[in-house]
């Protein structure tokens, strides 16, 4: 490793994870398939633990990661067998794809891969629900197959499950993946734009997700820190990365973003459309909307958050809100609608989008446009108006052949979570549901992941398949590179939450080897089994900094004299050196035993 | 102020929370009462919003604050008007109570306040439960109806609530407190001992109450450190606290703790018994717990978990848990029935430990010795034997008088904590539930104090009245104060939460305040209204650190060229200067509407 680049040359952060190493898994169906995996070793015999792993090739030290040249284009060959795409003369860039003038040069450096052909449908939809209608079994689908099903054949018995009707197959099949996505209760976010993906299914019957948000700030900071905000987000278990950048070089900055995802990334074209149009919603206009869909799904973007159910009708009944409409996409059209005294153009240009989307494979998520923004606004009449048409858009998208998921709101006391996930799934015909938070409180601002996590472990449970994640610095400002840890470890703590209480078969080997390591006081183990090793050691070691305590049968706080885990132990050990069962020691008694272990002179505490 | 003494000399944090000054209420049957609140400030006309204040007289800058003399003692007049109780000449202090040899000299300096004679019954019950059964309306009842009352006749519609059956009142009223107290359903720890108290309820129908942790460390900290570990957990909103401290000095540092607490301090009386037999459970006995239990009830303890449902036939139902016994307590006393194959002698003198606790009005916090330490253990055998034994005990203790409260779990999947709540009620006879968050999954050590605020949230709702917080340091090491803030305000969130679902009529007062502050630009009241001014207020200049920004209508994350809200409140300005309902936007359309719009240059942006 001592000649390998540093940190520094290469721009992101790099390296495995504390105690891991990745593994690859072939596919049956298709051999040349490297499903990725992270693989924590355990001491005291214990057999390593696998976990999903969505860091991509930065974790993997046998990988050559140079962010000029973007990652390894896996699905290139896939999508080129398929036989069904045409490469074509792109549209150019433009000035103002970048916010600049029309004489103005680019202020980042392009990405320097000699500009790269895009693909498109020879005709018609190229998506995976278009394959999985016709009953075609995608690459994609089998890599996903693989992924999801981590485990499960060595699961243990758990707790069962309350899956609130969810249908959650002992072992996942690239069938049962090609079903969900025809059913359309599940989608395979990928862009035959974006070769660099590693595929990821998000839906109900699987595992929960988890998205966090990235965007280039005001302060032009460096391409490498833009690039290491998305490495840094997957590294901690981000699932996809939505880029929300305003002003300028949006163009640049997503293009290198993409070409080094191995995770989907989803836009909101609608922040890069008003930057074209200076910054006024009234001059927005379908075409420079429809040109800005085009540009990013040539570049890759496989997902589009899109505002098409803020309806002219509905604006007026967010008037007696506390906080109004919160959502930036929903007030730009809540605006261009008032200004123009007309339809929202995304509702009445839906199926010109649909055209566009199937041609790439870019998935629909549908914009909760006017979620609440406070806990006083949950569920009114303007969030339900709004996802009724996005359960009307739905069937529309789905007639195109195009994937689809909605997004949810937002703020919501505990008791209405279930309220908006069953109108959800009924609305809006099981598409899956991809919720912000939602936050259960207003009243804590700089603890949003956590007012946010109780209500994502809760919407999770009852049926959500992606939760977007919330910083600590919501409301205030902008999150830091701590602050999207925290958000991220937060949501990752809700989605697991929400996988064990739904009954998910492989979940609890997590929890499990954790605290068996807990137990026997491996706490090596116990830190690199968590979600974050970095932490758990770090505060560890705050108490007990020496290595020696890492082998100790004690922790530091009970200190070395007293320690219920080690008394519980040697309870555990006298017991099964007696041979006694609990049948026993209820029926006879344990007097004889007892005077053994008084007689053996059991001092089962250390001196100090 | 500028003569005041400094923290530095006072030793201990002092001074009002930003924006807020002290307020009392005085009582309608009780003139004398002077219950504390904390009213914040707020601009743009905003009326001052009251929220409920745990803080005791360190966050009023009236009050002389001198750790070495403690705190008024409001309560003695009102427990001397009783005419109940006598003092008398106390159990001395013995060098084995601070666990010293007997003839060491004692480490700490004993609190200076020349000795106090306890105070006890002089015959019977001289608790609250038995003053509500027979009718008696206490000063301390009439105290915490105006404590809980907070706001309610001011409340605004709020969105109603699930409250699994509990019995929320629209105004809480003394009798509605006698009444709930009568019924074992609520519990006032109140010891005759602890005139200090500023006394608070625990119960399903009251606001959801959290406990904080404190305990000396093995490090000799100074007496002020300790007392500030308190005075810092009652600031941000502790409404209890333990002293769960081992080793040397317990005494002397309890008493410090407690002749400066407004809150009711709670303690686990086995701590020291074991600490006065050198550490060795087996030679534990009933003689050195009942003199430990006269100790630390003359000295004014409010509350004592007691392990007393950890039986002898239920300790071999842990041995094929993954995580054994879990509980300190609980395993002490696992080992002292295997060492001495007898029954716990917690449960066979149950009745004798009923006679200490009435005559000093020491509440019970029943133990939950065998609760999981894991997912893999949840809702076991061991934990619900446990339970079932706690509800015969709740039965014992109300013949005695004694008020009773149940402890909880622990580590539970967020499918299986309603089953915990229901059992818990069922069993024990609605005694308030006290539980240890639970932690909804085991694979965040780091993080533990979101993996149960989760699922503290959740058991909040279903009916827990108090919550144990857990810091981040849970399972890792000793929380420092920012371990121990973080705790206390993940569990403030998870109670206010539970209170906003159960439909309590005020709580969602303080959501909508900071909402209307969040949506009209009112920065430093959206910091104000939250549980941690501080940090909300700090997490905002890091990007904008200039105090003119706290007038700026826009934040960092949209900049000022562009923000939903401000476009949010334009577009209702402008629909109400032109009269539009939301009926008539429907029906007629917005068209000429929106053409004045457009007329009039409502260019709303701001130019940058």
């Amino acid at each position: 490793m001592a000649d390998r680049p540093s940190l520094h040359e290469i721009g992101v952060t790099i390296g495995p994870i504390p105690g891991s190493r990745k593994v690859y898994v072939a596919g049956r169906r298709f051999p040349d398939l490297k499903v990725p995996f992270r693989e924590i070793a355990l001491s005291g015999g214990e057999a390593p633990l696998r976990v999903y792993d969505t860091s991509g090739p930065y974790t993997d030290p046998e990988a050559t990661i140079d962010i000029t040249a973007g990652l390894p284009r896996w699905r290139e060959a896939w999508i080129e067998a398929r036989g069904d795409t045409e490469t074509y003369d792109g549209r150019p860039v433009r000035p103002e794809d970048n916010g600049l003038k029309p004489t103005g040069a680019r202020e980042v450096r392009p990405f320097p891969r000699p500009p790269r052909r895009p693909r498109r449908a020879k005709a018609g939809a190229v998506t995976q629900l278009a394959y999985a209608r016709r009953g075609i079994i995608t690459p994609e689908m089998e890599y996903v197959a693989i992924r999801e099903n981590l485990g499960r054949e060595q699961a243990l018995a758990s707790h069962g499950g309350e899956s609130f009707g969810a249908a959650i197959p002992p072992l996942v099949t690239p069938e049962f993946v090609r079903d969900e996505v025809a059913r359309g209760r599940a989608i395979i976010p990928a862009n035959v734009n974006h070769p660099e993906l590693e595929p990821m299914i998000i839906g109900r019957n699987f595992l929960v997700k988890v998205n966090a948000n990235i965007g280039n700030s005001a302060v032009a900071s460096s391409i490498a820190e833009e690039v290491d905000k998305l490495v840094w987000a997957i590294r901690w278990g981000a699932d996809t990365v939505m880029d929300l950048s305003t002003g300028k070089n949006i163009h640049d900055t997503r293009e290198w973003i993409i070409r080094n995802s191995p995770v989907p990334i989803g836009t909101v074209p609608i922040y890069q459309a008003l930057e074209k149009v200076g910054g006024r919603p009234e001059e927005l206009s379908w075409e420079v909307f429809r040109d800005t869909l085009i540009e990013q799904a040539e570049q890759g973007v496989d997902y589009f958050t899109i505002h098409a159910g803020v309806r002219l009708p509905f604006i007026p009944l967010t008037a007696r809100r506390v906080t109004g409409i919160v959502s930036r996409g929903g007030s730009i059209m809540a605006k261009w609608c008032l200004a123009h005294h007309q339809e929202n153009f995304l509702y009445t240009h839906f199926r010109e989008i649909c055209e566009i989307m199937r041609a790439y494979d870019v998935a629909f998520s549908l914009g909760d446009g006017l979620r609440p923004g406070s806990i006083h606004d949950a569920n009114d009449e303007a969030q339900l108006a709004e996802l009724r048409t996005l359960g009307e858009l739905t069937r529309i998208a789905w007639k195109h052949d195009c994937q689809v998921m909605i997004e949810g709101p937002g703020h919501v006391p505990m008791h209405l979570i279930r309220e908006n996930m069953e109108l959800q799934l009924s609305e809006c015909h099981e598409a899956p549901f991809y919720t912000l938070g939602p936050l259960t409180t207003d009243i804590a601002p700089g603890y949003d992941h956590i007012t946010s996590a109780i209500g994502a472990a809760m919407i999770g449970w009852f049926g959500t398949a992606m939760l977007c994640y919330v910083t600590p610095k919501e409301h205030l400002g902008l999150p830091n590179k701590k602050d999207v840890k925290d958000g991220i470890i937060a949501y990752k703590i809700a989605a697991h939450a929400a996988d064990l209480a739904k009954g998910h078969p492989a979940a609890q080997l997590r929890d499990n080897a954790l605290s068996k390591a807990r137990f026997e006081f491996r706490w090596t183990d116990q830190f690199n089994l968590g979600l974050d090793p970095d932490t758990a050691r770090e505060y560890h070691d705050e108490t007990l900094p020496q290595e020696g305590a890492k082998l100790a049968h004690f922790c530091s706080m009970c200190g070395p004299h007293f320690c219920s885990m080690k008394i519980t132990q040697e309870v555990r050990e006298y017991a099964e050196r007696h041979g006694m069962t609990e049948q026993e020691a209820i029926e006879r008694g344990m007097r004889e035993k007892a005077l053994e272990f008084v007689a053996q002179g059991g001092e089962l505490y250390r001196k100090g």
